[in-house]
Protein backbone atom coordinates (compact mmCIF):
# COMPACT_ATOMS: atom_id res chain seq x y z
CA UNK A 1 0.00 0.00 0.00
CA UNK A 2 0.89 3.13 -1.01
CA UNK A 3 2.27 6.02 1.93
CA UNK A 4 2.85 9.68 1.67
CA UNK A 5 5.88 10.23 4.32
CA UNK A 6 7.09 13.73 6.00
CA UNK A 7 10.85 13.87 6.49
CA UNK A 8 11.97 16.58 8.82
CA UNK A 9 16.08 16.92 7.29
CA UNK A 10 19.11 18.73 8.34
CA UNK A 11 21.97 20.00 6.06
CA UNK A 12 25.05 22.10 5.89
CA UNK A 13 23.99 24.16 3.08
CA UNK A 14 28.05 24.68 2.28
CA UNK A 15 28.17 21.32 0.95
CA UNK A 16 25.26 22.00 -1.99
CA UNK A 17 24.11 24.47 -4.57
CA UNK A 18 20.72 24.35 -2.73
CA UNK A 19 17.44 22.39 -2.96
CA UNK A 20 16.75 22.06 -6.65
CA UNK A 21 18.45 19.86 -9.04
CA UNK A 22 21.37 22.19 -10.77
CA UNK A 23 23.74 21.38 -13.51
CA UNK A 24 26.76 22.91 -11.73
CA UNK A 25 26.83 20.98 -8.77
CA UNK A 26 24.68 18.66 -5.78
CA UNK A 27 21.51 19.88 -4.41
CA UNK A 28 20.17 18.65 -1.66
CA UNK A 29 16.98 16.90 -3.85
CA UNK A 30 18.87 14.75 -5.76
CA UNK A 31 21.00 13.72 -2.75
CA UNK A 32 18.01 12.83 -0.71
CA UNK A 33 16.46 11.30 -4.31
CA UNK A 34 19.29 9.15 -4.47
CA UNK A 35 19.12 7.99 -0.79
CA UNK A 36 15.66 7.10 -1.26
CA UNK A 37 16.67 4.97 -4.19
CA UNK A 38 19.14 3.17 -2.86
CA UNK A 39 17.47 2.44 0.55
CA UNK A 40 13.89 1.97 -0.89
CA UNK A 41 14.38 0.44 -4.36
CA UNK A 42 11.71 3.20 -5.64
CA UNK A 43 12.65 6.75 -6.73
CA UNK A 44 9.47 8.53 -6.28
CA UNK A 45 9.27 12.52 -6.85
CA UNK A 46 10.43 14.31 -3.84
CA UNK A 47 8.60 17.40 -2.75
CA UNK A 48 10.33 20.03 -0.64
CA UNK A 49 9.16 23.15 1.12
CA UNK A 50 11.31 25.69 0.00
CA UNK A 51 13.56 26.26 -2.48
CA UNK A 52 16.29 27.20 -0.79
CA UNK A 53 19.46 28.88 -2.72
CA UNK A 54 22.44 27.91 -2.80
CA UNK A 55 24.61 27.51 0.69
CA UNK A 56 21.42 27.94 2.92
CA UNK A 57 21.20 25.51 5.48
CA UNK A 58 18.33 23.20 6.95
CA UNK A 59 18.29 22.94 10.21
CA UNK A 60 14.35 21.31 9.73
CA UNK A 61 13.89 21.08 5.98
CA UNK A 62 10.99 18.79 5.29
CA UNK A 63 10.40 16.37 2.16
CA UNK A 64 7.15 14.67 1.25
CA UNK A 65 7.82 11.72 -0.64
CA UNK A 66 5.43 8.49 -1.88
CA UNK A 67 6.47 4.58 -1.27
CA UNK A 68 4.98 1.44 -1.47
CA UNK A 69 7.92 -0.21 0.26
CA UNK A 70 6.88 -1.39 3.54
CA UNK A 71 9.50 -0.62 5.34
CA UNK A 72 8.15 0.61 9.08
CA UNK A 73 8.16 4.50 9.13
CA UNK A 74 10.14 4.65 12.34
CA UNK A 75 13.11 3.05 10.46
CA UNK A 76 13.39 5.03 7.45
CA UNK A 77 15.23 7.55 9.55
CA UNK A 78 17.81 5.36 10.13
CA UNK A 79 17.91 3.76 7.05
CA UNK A 80 18.06 6.53 4.79
CA UNK A 81 21.23 8.23 6.76
CA UNK A 82 23.38 5.17 6.06
CA UNK A 83 22.99 6.12 2.15
CA UNK A 84 23.34 10.00 3.12
CA UNK A 85 26.60 12.37 3.11
CA UNK A 86 28.05 13.42 6.55
CA UNK A 87 26.39 16.76 5.32
CA UNK A 88 22.78 16.05 5.37
CA UNK A 89 21.29 13.86 7.44
CA UNK A 90 16.87 12.80 8.60
CA UNK A 91 16.49 13.41 11.54
CA UNK A 92 12.42 12.28 11.34
CA UNK A 93 10.06 10.63 9.62
CA UNK A 94 6.02 10.64 9.86
CA UNK A 95 3.34 9.39 7.67
CA UNK A 96 0.57 12.09 6.67
CA UNK A 97 -2.62 12.30 4.71
CA UNK A 98 -2.39 10.87 1.05
CA UNK A 99 -2.92 14.66 -0.23
CA UNK A 100 -0.28 16.20 2.23
CA UNK A 101 2.50 18.24 0.53
CA UNK A 102 5.29 19.87 1.70
CA UNK A 103 5.27 23.02 0.15
CA UNK A 104 1.47 23.85 -0.34
CA UNK A 105 0.38 22.46 3.20
CA UNK A 106 3.18 24.67 4.84
CA UNK A 107 1.14 27.64 6.72
CA UNK A 108 4.39 29.29 7.60
CA UNK A 109 8.18 28.99 8.11
CA UNK A 110 10.53 30.73 10.15
CA UNK A 111 14.22 31.18 8.79
CA UNK A 112 16.83 32.41 11.13
CA UNK A 113 19.82 34.35 9.72
CA UNK A 114 23.26 34.47 11.86
CA UNK A 115 25.59 37.46 12.06
CA UNK A 116 28.97 36.86 13.58
CA UNK A 117 29.92 40.25 15.21
CA UNK A 118 33.48 39.99 16.50
CA UNK A 119 36.38 42.07 15.70
CA UNK A 120 37.95 39.15 14.30
CA UNK A 121 36.02 36.32 11.81
CA UNK A 122 35.75 32.79 13.36
CA UNK A 123 37.42 30.05 11.24
CA UNK A 124 34.00 27.59 12.72
CA UNK A 125 31.55 29.45 11.60
CA UNK A 126 33.43 30.45 8.01
CA UNK A 127 30.29 28.82 6.15
CA UNK A 128 27.80 29.09 8.78
CA UNK A 129 27.49 32.80 9.31
CA UNK A 130 28.03 36.28 7.89
CA UNK A 131 30.84 37.92 9.47
CA UNK A 132 30.69 41.56 9.94
CA UNK A 133 33.17 44.04 13.11
CA UNK A 134 30.65 46.92 12.89
CA UNK A 135 28.31 46.52 16.10
CA UNK A 136 24.62 45.15 15.64
CA UNK A 137 22.58 46.30 18.56
CA UNK A 138 19.39 43.80 18.97
CA UNK A 139 17.47 46.52 20.14
CA UNK A 140 17.59 48.56 17.60
CA UNK A 141 17.69 45.90 14.94
CA UNK A 142 13.79 44.51 16.38
CA UNK A 143 12.81 48.61 16.61
CA UNK A 144 13.23 48.45 12.65
CA UNK A 145 11.83 45.16 11.62
CA UNK A 146 8.64 46.19 13.15
CA UNK A 147 7.71 47.69 9.93
CA UNK A 148 8.16 44.47 8.36
CA UNK A 149 5.34 42.90 10.32
CA UNK A 150 2.04 42.37 8.52
CA UNK A 151 0.92 42.15 4.92
CA UNK A 152 2.48 43.89 2.62
CA UNK A 153 3.78 43.95 -1.21
CA UNK A 154 7.33 42.66 -0.52
CA UNK A 155 7.98 43.68 -4.24
CA UNK A 156 10.97 46.09 -2.87
CA UNK A 157 12.37 42.68 -0.81
CA UNK A 158 12.26 40.59 -4.03
CA UNK A 159 15.33 40.03 -6.80
CA UNK A 160 14.60 39.23 -10.29
CA UNK A 161 15.19 35.80 -11.11
CA UNK A 162 12.00 34.39 -8.64
CA UNK A 163 8.52 33.53 -10.45
CA UNK A 164 5.42 33.90 -8.38
CA UNK A 165 2.45 35.72 -9.31
CA UNK A 166 1.57 38.32 -6.90
CA UNK A 167 4.48 39.93 -4.09
CA UNK A 168 1.98 40.11 -1.24
CA UNK A 169 3.19 38.08 1.81
CA UNK A 170 2.33 37.87 5.18
CA UNK A 171 5.29 38.47 8.29
CA UNK A 172 4.08 37.05 11.55
CA UNK A 173 6.84 37.77 13.57
CA UNK A 174 10.62 38.92 14.44
CA UNK A 175 12.84 38.44 16.93
CA UNK A 176 16.66 39.34 16.99
CA UNK A 177 18.87 38.15 20.15
CA UNK A 178 22.33 38.10 20.57
CA UNK A 179 24.32 35.18 22.20
CA UNK A 180 27.83 36.61 22.91
CA UNK A 181 29.25 37.50 19.65
CA UNK A 182 27.11 35.54 17.41
CA UNK A 183 23.02 37.68 16.56
CA UNK A 184 20.51 35.72 15.71
CA UNK A 185 17.47 37.15 13.72
CA UNK A 186 14.42 35.09 13.21
CA UNK A 187 11.44 36.14 11.44
CA UNK A 188 8.63 34.33 10.53
CA UNK A 189 5.96 34.65 7.55
CA UNK A 190 3.28 32.39 5.13
CA UNK A 191 6.07 32.77 2.08
CA UNK A 192 8.93 34.49 1.00
CA UNK A 193 9.43 36.01 -2.29
CA UNK A 194 12.83 35.22 -3.90
CA UNK A 195 15.83 36.22 -1.36
CA UNK A 196 13.24 38.24 0.25
CA UNK A 197 14.60 37.01 3.62
CA UNK A 198 18.56 37.67 2.72
CA UNK A 199 17.11 41.09 1.38
CA UNK A 200 15.29 42.07 4.66
CA UNK A 201 18.00 40.62 7.09
CA UNK A 202 20.70 42.41 4.56
CA UNK A 203 18.68 45.86 4.62
CA UNK A 204 18.67 45.56 8.39
CA UNK A 205 22.57 44.97 8.74
CA UNK A 206 23.17 47.85 6.76
CA UNK A 207 20.81 50.15 8.65
CA UNK A 208 23.48 48.76 12.01
CA UNK A 209 26.18 49.53 9.80
CA UNK A 210 25.39 53.13 9.16
CA UNK A 211 24.91 52.34 5.08
CA UNK A 212 21.41 53.29 5.12
CA UNK A 213 19.47 55.29 7.14
CA UNK A 214 16.64 54.24 10.15
CA UNK A 215 12.69 54.20 10.19
CA UNK A 216 12.80 53.90 6.26
CA UNK A 217 11.09 50.05 6.16
CA UNK A 218 7.34 51.44 5.26
CA UNK A 219 8.81 53.66 2.56
CA UNK A 220 10.88 51.17 0.79
CA UNK A 221 8.15 48.47 1.23
CA UNK A 222 5.59 51.56 -0.66
CA UNK A 223 7.60 52.11 -3.06
CA UNK A 224 8.05 48.26 -4.43
CA UNK A 225 11.66 49.13 -5.42
CA UNK A 226 14.55 47.13 -5.57
CA UNK A 227 16.90 49.68 -5.67
CA UNK A 228 16.26 51.49 -2.33
CA UNK A 229 16.47 48.48 0.20
CA UNK A 230 19.64 47.22 0.67
CA UNK A 231 21.86 44.21 0.48
CA UNK A 232 21.17 40.86 -0.50
CA UNK A 233 22.59 39.25 3.06
CA UNK A 234 25.21 36.06 2.06
CA UNK A 235 23.27 33.06 1.44
CA UNK A 236 26.05 31.25 4.86
CA UNK A 237 24.21 33.10 7.62
CA UNK A 238 20.29 31.83 6.38
CA UNK A 239 19.14 28.84 8.24
CA UNK A 240 15.22 27.34 7.51
CA UNK A 241 14.39 26.65 11.05
CA UNK A 242 11.01 25.07 11.22
CA UNK A 243 8.41 24.91 9.32
CA UNK A 244 4.55 24.89 10.79
CA UNK A 245 1.71 22.66 8.76
CA UNK A 246 -0.47 23.47 11.77
CA UNK A 247 -1.90 27.14 12.90
CA UNK A 248 0.78 26.80 15.91
CA UNK A 249 2.65 29.80 15.10
CA UNK A 250 0.13 31.98 16.20
CA UNK A 251 0.81 31.08 19.54
CA UNK A 252 4.39 31.86 19.62
CA UNK A 253 3.35 35.40 17.31
CA UNK A 254 0.56 36.40 19.26
CA UNK A 255 -0.87 39.10 17.49
CA UNK A 256 -0.83 37.94 13.82
CA UNK A 257 -4.70 38.48 13.56
CA UNK A 258 -3.77 42.47 13.35
CA UNK A 259 -1.89 42.98 10.19
CA UNK A 260 -1.28 46.31 8.98
CA UNK A 261 -1.06 46.38 4.89
CA UNK A 262 1.06 48.06 2.77
CA UNK A 263 0.85 48.35 -1.01
CA UNK A 264 -1.95 46.28 -1.27
CA UNK B 1 65.54 45.46 13.97
CA UNK B 2 64.20 41.86 14.28
CA UNK B 3 61.37 41.13 16.29
CA UNK B 4 59.94 37.72 17.64
CA UNK B 5 55.98 37.27 17.49
CA UNK B 6 53.80 34.88 18.93
CA UNK B 7 50.76 34.29 17.19
CA UNK B 8 47.26 33.09 18.56
CA UNK B 9 45.66 31.31 15.46
CA UNK B 10 42.00 29.08 14.93
CA UNK B 11 41.14 27.31 11.89
CA UNK B 12 38.98 24.18 11.02
CA UNK B 13 41.48 20.96 11.25
CA UNK B 14 38.98 19.38 8.48
CA UNK B 15 40.41 21.56 6.10
CA UNK B 16 44.18 21.00 6.34
CA UNK B 17 46.48 17.79 7.07
CA UNK B 18 47.43 18.73 9.92
CA UNK B 19 50.21 21.69 11.22
CA UNK B 20 53.47 19.94 9.58
CA UNK B 21 53.81 20.21 5.91
CA UNK B 22 52.74 17.01 3.86
CA UNK B 23 53.46 15.83 0.72
CA UNK B 24 49.50 14.83 0.36
CA UNK B 25 47.49 17.95 1.16
CA UNK B 26 47.52 21.60 2.42
CA UNK B 27 49.33 22.15 6.09
CA UNK B 28 48.71 24.66 8.61
CA UNK B 29 52.09 25.39 8.72
CA UNK B 30 52.24 26.04 5.09
CA UNK B 31 49.07 28.22 4.99
CA UNK B 32 50.62 30.75 7.69
CA UNK B 33 54.17 30.69 5.89
CA UNK B 34 52.58 32.11 2.34
CA UNK B 35 49.94 34.65 4.74
CA UNK B 36 53.63 35.60 5.72
CA UNK B 37 55.28 35.86 2.82
CA UNK B 38 52.69 37.54 1.26
CA UNK B 39 51.95 40.00 3.56
CA UNK B 40 55.49 40.59 5.62
CA UNK B 41 57.64 40.12 1.96
CA UNK B 42 59.74 37.72 4.24
CA UNK B 43 59.66 33.84 4.58
CA UNK B 44 61.31 33.23 8.12
CA UNK B 45 60.90 29.65 9.79
CA UNK B 46 57.58 29.35 11.79
CA UNK B 47 57.62 27.27 14.97
CA UNK B 48 54.15 25.74 15.91
CA UNK B 49 53.32 24.35 19.65
CA UNK B 50 51.90 21.04 18.31
CA UNK B 51 52.16 18.90 15.47
CA UNK B 52 48.34 18.14 15.59
CA UNK B 53 47.18 15.85 13.34
CA UNK B 54 44.75 15.85 9.88
CA UNK B 55 41.59 16.84 11.24
CA UNK B 56 42.06 17.89 14.47
CA UNK B 57 41.44 21.72 15.10
CA UNK B 58 42.94 24.70 16.48
CA UNK B 59 40.90 26.64 18.93
CA UNK B 60 44.36 28.99 20.27
CA UNK B 61 47.33 27.00 18.41
CA UNK B 62 50.41 29.09 18.91
CA UNK B 63 52.78 29.86 16.31
CA UNK B 64 56.10 31.75 16.39
CA UNK B 65 58.75 33.30 13.67
CA UNK B 66 61.13 36.07 13.75
CA UNK B 67 60.53 39.51 11.35
CA UNK B 68 62.70 42.56 10.36
CA UNK B 69 59.44 43.93 9.03
CA UNK B 70 58.99 47.13 10.90
CA UNK B 71 54.86 46.98 10.68
CA UNK B 72 53.25 47.60 14.11
CA UNK B 73 52.31 44.16 15.98
CA UNK B 74 48.78 45.73 16.73
CA UNK B 75 48.20 45.43 12.92
CA UNK B 76 49.43 42.05 11.66
CA UNK B 77 46.39 40.02 13.00
CA UNK B 78 44.28 42.03 10.34
CA UNK B 79 47.13 42.54 7.43
CA UNK B 80 47.65 38.41 7.76
CA UNK B 81 43.83 37.77 7.45
CA UNK B 82 43.76 39.30 4.63
CA UNK B 83 45.68 36.82 2.92
CA UNK B 84 44.37 33.72 4.65
CA UNK B 85 41.52 31.60 3.73
CA UNK B 86 38.31 31.22 5.45
CA UNK B 87 39.42 28.10 7.38
CA UNK B 88 42.24 29.63 9.52
CA UNK B 89 42.60 33.24 11.34
CA UNK B 90 44.72 34.72 13.31
CA UNK B 91 43.41 35.89 16.47
CA UNK B 92 45.95 37.87 18.42
CA UNK B 93 50.14 39.10 18.01
CA UNK B 94 52.32 40.17 20.52
CA UNK B 95 55.95 40.48 20.90
CA UNK B 96 58.27 38.03 23.20
CA UNK B 97 61.44 37.58 23.84
CA UNK B 98 64.18 36.84 21.21
CA UNK B 99 64.99 33.09 22.38
CA UNK B 100 60.65 31.90 22.67
CA UNK B 101 60.05 28.91 20.81
CA UNK B 102 56.08 28.43 20.33
CA UNK B 103 57.04 24.51 21.57
CA UNK B 104 59.60 24.49 23.70
CA UNK B 105 58.41 27.30 26.05
CA UNK B 106 54.83 26.18 26.68
CA UNK B 107 54.67 24.88 29.93
CA UNK B 108 50.78 22.99 29.24
CA UNK B 109 48.46 22.72 26.72
CA UNK B 110 44.97 21.87 27.08
CA UNK B 111 43.57 19.51 24.42
CA UNK B 112 39.11 19.72 23.84
CA UNK B 113 37.02 16.70 22.98
CA UNK B 114 33.85 16.99 21.63
CA UNK B 115 31.74 14.34 21.15
CA UNK B 116 27.91 14.38 20.35
CA UNK B 117 25.74 12.21 22.15
CA UNK B 118 22.16 12.16 20.27
CA UNK B 119 20.60 9.47 18.50
CA UNK B 120 21.05 10.70 15.04
CA UNK B 121 24.28 12.63 13.71
CA UNK B 122 24.05 15.84 13.03
CA UNK B 123 25.49 17.73 9.85
CA UNK B 124 26.83 20.83 11.97
CA UNK B 125 28.98 19.17 13.76
CA UNK B 126 30.12 15.92 10.52
CA UNK B 127 33.80 16.90 11.01
CA UNK B 128 34.05 18.82 14.35
CA UNK B 129 32.59 16.23 16.52
CA UNK B 130 32.58 12.36 17.22
CA UNK B 131 29.07 11.14 17.32
CA UNK B 132 27.99 8.18 19.63
CA UNK B 133 24.02 7.44 20.44
CA UNK B 134 25.30 5.50 23.14
CA UNK B 135 24.97 7.31 26.47
CA UNK B 136 28.14 8.90 27.70
CA UNK B 137 28.11 9.05 31.54
CA UNK B 138 30.16 13.01 32.35
CA UNK B 139 30.35 11.44 36.40
CA UNK B 140 31.52 8.32 35.03
CA UNK B 141 34.25 9.70 32.98
CA UNK B 142 35.63 12.17 35.63
CA UNK B 143 35.39 9.19 37.79
CA UNK B 144 37.55 6.66 35.53
CA UNK B 145 39.96 9.48 34.31
CA UNK B 146 41.33 10.27 37.66
CA UNK B 147 43.68 7.39 37.25
CA UNK B 148 45.17 9.54 34.54
CA UNK B 149 46.55 12.65 36.78
CA UNK B 150 49.96 12.56 37.91
CA UNK B 151 53.03 11.72 36.04
CA UNK B 152 53.24 8.63 34.55
CA UNK B 153 55.23 6.68 31.78
CA UNK B 154 52.05 6.93 29.03
CA UNK B 155 53.77 4.28 26.43
CA UNK B 156 50.42 2.04 26.41
CA UNK B 157 48.61 5.53 25.09
CA UNK B 158 51.07 5.88 22.34
CA UNK B 159 50.75 4.83 18.86
CA UNK B 160 54.08 4.28 16.76
CA UNK B 161 54.91 7.03 14.60
CA UNK B 162 56.23 9.89 17.55
CA UNK B 163 59.62 9.91 17.67
CA UNK B 164 60.13 10.90 21.46
CA UNK B 165 63.05 9.72 23.68
CA UNK B 166 60.82 9.43 26.71
CA UNK B 167 57.39 8.64 27.29
CA UNK B 168 56.93 10.24 30.73
CA UNK B 169 54.06 13.16 30.39
CA UNK B 170 52.94 14.89 33.46
CA UNK B 171 48.93 15.29 33.05
CA UNK B 172 47.22 17.90 35.47
CA UNK B 173 43.59 18.16 35.35
CA UNK B 174 40.87 16.38 33.27
CA UNK B 175 37.34 17.82 33.18
CA UNK B 176 34.15 16.36 31.12
CA UNK B 177 30.84 17.99 31.05
CA UNK B 178 27.58 17.93 29.25
CA UNK B 179 25.96 20.26 27.37
CA UNK B 180 22.59 19.24 25.86
CA UNK B 181 23.82 16.34 23.27
CA UNK B 182 27.03 17.96 23.20
CA UNK B 183 29.97 16.01 25.72
CA UNK B 184 32.88 17.87 26.28
CA UNK B 185 36.04 16.30 27.79
CA UNK B 186 39.28 18.75 28.94
CA UNK B 187 42.60 17.47 29.58
CA UNK B 188 45.67 19.44 30.30
CA UNK B 189 49.09 18.43 31.03
CA UNK B 190 52.98 18.94 30.11
CA UNK B 191 52.95 17.50 26.85
CA UNK B 192 51.27 14.59 24.74
CA UNK B 193 53.13 11.89 22.81
CA UNK B 194 51.66 10.79 19.54
CA UNK B 195 48.19 10.25 19.60
CA UNK B 196 47.98 10.16 23.38
CA UNK B 197 45.19 12.41 23.70
CA UNK B 198 43.03 11.04 21.20
CA UNK B 199 44.13 7.24 22.62
CA UNK B 200 42.84 8.64 26.38
CA UNK B 201 39.72 10.04 24.72
CA UNK B 202 39.25 6.75 22.96
CA UNK B 203 39.58 4.44 25.98
CA UNK B 204 37.50 6.46 28.52
CA UNK B 205 34.77 6.54 25.40
CA UNK B 206 34.95 2.97 24.85
CA UNK B 207 34.41 2.13 28.34
CA UNK B 208 31.40 4.47 28.24
CA UNK B 209 29.82 2.03 25.56
CA UNK B 210 31.07 -1.38 26.98
CA UNK B 211 33.69 -1.94 24.70
CA UNK B 212 36.28 -2.02 27.85
CA UNK B 213 36.11 -2.52 31.79
CA UNK B 214 35.49 0.14 34.15
CA UNK B 215 38.82 0.74 36.88
CA UNK B 216 41.81 -0.48 34.59
CA UNK B 217 43.31 2.69 33.52
CA UNK B 218 46.09 2.23 36.14
CA UNK B 219 46.31 -1.07 35.05
CA UNK B 220 46.61 -0.12 31.16
CA UNK B 221 49.33 2.29 32.35
CA UNK B 222 51.32 0.35 33.95
CA UNK B 223 51.58 -2.34 31.28
CA UNK B 224 52.89 0.08 29.21
CA UNK B 225 50.97 -2.35 26.49
CA UNK B 226 49.03 -0.07 23.80
CA UNK B 227 47.04 -3.22 22.70
CA UNK B 228 45.45 -2.71 26.63
CA UNK B 229 44.31 0.72 25.95
CA UNK B 230 41.35 1.56 24.05
CA UNK B 231 40.32 2.98 20.31
CA UNK B 232 42.22 6.10 18.81
CA UNK B 233 39.35 8.11 18.89
CA UNK B 234 38.07 10.09 15.59
CA UNK B 235 40.22 13.02 14.64
CA UNK B 236 37.67 15.56 13.93
CA UNK B 237 36.62 15.89 17.68
CA UNK B 238 39.69 17.26 18.67
CA UNK B 239 40.44 20.92 19.88
CA UNK B 240 44.15 22.56 20.92
CA UNK B 241 42.20 24.87 23.53
CA UNK B 242 44.54 26.61 25.31
CA UNK B 243 48.60 26.75 25.39
CA UNK B 244 50.38 28.16 28.92
CA UNK B 245 53.35 29.61 28.65
CA UNK B 246 53.60 30.64 32.05
CA UNK B 247 52.14 28.70 35.29
CA UNK B 248 48.75 29.88 35.73
CA UNK B 249 47.64 26.64 34.82
CA UNK B 250 48.10 25.73 38.48
CA UNK B 251 45.36 27.92 39.44
CA UNK B 252 43.25 26.36 37.17
CA UNK B 253 44.55 22.76 38.17
CA UNK B 254 45.26 23.10 41.86
CA UNK B 255 46.66 19.59 43.19
CA UNK B 256 49.42 19.68 40.82
CA UNK B 257 52.05 19.28 43.19
CA UNK B 258 50.70 16.05 44.62
CA UNK B 259 51.56 13.99 41.23
CA UNK B 260 51.34 9.97 41.42
CA UNK B 261 53.93 8.36 39.63
CA UNK B 262 53.34 4.87 37.95
CA UNK B 263 56.08 3.37 35.63
CA UNK B 264 58.91 5.63 36.22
Amino acid sequence: MERNLLLTIRYDGSAFCGWQVQKNGISVMETIQNSIEKTLKERPPVKGCSRTDSGVHGENYCVSFKTSNCIPTERIPMALNCNLPDEIAVLSCQEVDGEFHARYNALAKIYTYRVLNSPVRDPFWAKRAMHTPYYIDVESVNEQARAFLGTHDFSAFCNTGGNTLDNVRTIYGFNAIRKGDMVEMQVCGNGFLYNMVRIMMGTLINMETGLLDKNIIGDIIKSKDRQKAGMTAPACGLYLTRVFYDESFKEIYPGVENEKKIGI
